[in-house]
């Protein structure tokens, strides 16, 4: 793997960095790829079931770290608040991929939303407010309502406290218990849609087609492909996420978040890995999500992109599992489950795609 | 397990006999459904790649076969040549299925052939053959040319001998070496297609469309999908191999391999698991041969087989390996690696799923 030109071949070990669900299917795609897949995980490991190996331990286990990354040719991850201690140390001796320059960017709010708006590219209005009176002053610039929002490990509506009156400031900022916060203004947004985008070991960008999200509570709910989106929003969307990409000297697959505004697509936020809204894939092109970024990664051709069928996913959250009779009763579905003992409230458990005709 | 009519719970898990690429994409479909798999296979065993335990023990171990059987709550088979004793062992403990009548029909073609015509369904004339004289006999009756066929253990085209001349009998039953074999008469056929079958715990069959299938060498090279095949004839297809199943009492997949020819359809063989000639419902279909399989055995509803694209799958066979280049980079071309270690002549390594617009 010392030149970085060379396709992985067939056979070889790909470390994956969490053993959650995304893990799990990224498993599943390289092994159609000839790949096996060594899972480092600190929790519970549904992706080890369908993995070669799984070392279970602290990202603080040094010499776990170090066994993990002799038995593997190529790292990368589905999780991207991986502790840089640990990734500087693998990094030492594997490639890691996505590249570690990426990570850092998408793991902090103020240098995302920062580093978006160095591209050109349009996001909330937003402020860094590392006091209460850089709150209040920032309240008082983006008006209300407007989010405060930590500036990392924040996901799935966690971290974020929605400040309706500037009288709320005191408890919102009491609320971050001295993690470090910006504020996001209001967008005014007609709906939203993220673009799963992916570039290639040799530079090549491919763009699934847009879908349309719909949220309930924080959490993904739907996504609805294709998006309503017209032809120039369309294109803006694979403009834009091929521009992050090329900023990024990306590897693998990256989802971008967008709202749509009278003014054109706002980028909401970047995820440097496989997206809960690109789950459709699996179900409508012959090259899914899991495999591009597996493609990437290894440094292959990616896939096409196209969609040779509409679908809408919907993911299964807490009790929507008591629902599984029907769904599996249900013409045109492709359920996956991500194999996690315990079902709990707001917990992604899995999700269906079903095929529009 | 006991009761026949509850289905497995998430978090079951399923023990597959044999870890060849069959195994290895039953246990992929498995995990989508939440279900654990436990693969047991004597030799090589790329499945183990991506199950949950594996255990590599000849099929005469005892101890190992116990254990298996202790470990799992269903048991199924990617290979219908499991010696009897095996099987028997397992059966005490663990439901089998498809069931071990089902799975002793098709281990035989004398058995198999005349349970198809006991069904009224017509097949190649053919002769049962113990001795050189009823060989020579059987020629008579049946004309040249013929196949000589072992009874037991052949496929892709092994232990097969074509007689073109009466006078080659005695060279032709000398190959057999001993082995049981029946003779099979010519068959002018048009096509061959076959159906992909599932029959669910409950009863209820569901086929996939017929694919039109061509082989080389005896071993299958390309499946397309939609077959040429008439209205009248497509739903003679699903009737028969309904009447087949029904007739098994059978829980599972089943490949019907069938000749087209101007008298109608005629069954050359069954196949009593996932078929080669089914490998194309990974991409056309919402639910994939592999799944449909593991829903049958696991009790659950079936998918409804329905077609949402036409594909053609091609086998990668030895050689075919140094195209995987051009393979990965063409465009609507799904990938399916076997995780073999090593290429040989006539060995299935993958195949593609190429999307048809």
């Amino acid at each position: 793997m010392s030149d970085r030109s060379t396709p992985l071949p067939p056979g070889s070990t790909i470390g994956i960095l969490g053993g959650g669900q995304l893990g799990r299917m990224l498993s599943v795609a390289a092994s159609r790829l000839g790949y096996l897949t060594h899972i480092y995980e600190p929790g519970a490991a549904p992706a080890g079931q369908v993995a070669h190996a799984l070392t279970q331990a602290p990202y603080a286990d040094e010499a776990a770290l170090r066994a993990f990354a002799a038995d593997v040719d190529v790292i990368t991850f589905e999780f991207e608040n991986v502790p840089a201690t640990a990734l500087d140390l693998l990094a030492e001796t594997v490639p890691i991929r996505p590249g570690l320059d990426a990570l850092a960017v998408s793991q902090d709010r103020l240098t995302e939303k920062t580093f978006l708006q160095g591209l050109g590219l349009a996001t909330a209005p937003f402020r860094d407010v590392p006091d209460l009176p850089m709150l209040q002053a920032a309240l008082e610039e983006l008006g209300t309502p407007a989010i405060l929002k930590t500036r990392r490990l924040g996901y799935d509506g966690k971290g974020q406290v929605r400040i309706v009156d500037p009288a709320e400031a005191a408890d919102a900022y009491a609320a971050m218990a001295g993690t470090d916060a910006i504020l996001e203004g209001f967008v005014a947004f007609e709906r939203e849609v993220s673009v799963i985008a992916a570039r290639g070991l040799s530079g090549e960008v491919v763009c699934f087609d847009p879908g349309e999200n719909v949220h309930q509570g924080g959490i993904l709910r739907t996504t609805t492909i294709p998006a309503e989106l017209s032809p120039a929003l369309r294109t803006d969307a694979a403009l834009l996420a091929g521009r992050i990409l090329n900023a990024l000297d990306y590897v693998g697959v990256l989802g971008v978040e967008l709202f749509v505004t009278p003014a054109g697509l706002l980028v909401n936020e970047i995820a440097p890995r496989v997206h809960n809204s690109g789950h459709w894939t699996q179900a409508g092109c012959a090259v899914d999500q899991f495999e591009q970024h597996i493609r990437a990664v290894a440094g292959l051709p990616l896939g096409d992109g196209k969609r040779h069928v509409d679908v809408v996913m919907e993911n299964l959250i807490g009790d929507d599992m008591d629902r599984l009779p029907e769904l599996l009763a249900a013409p045109d579905t492709q359920i996956h489950l991500y194999g996690k003992a315990e079902t709990r409230p707001g917990r992604k458990m899995g999700h269906v795609n079903r095929i529009r005709r």
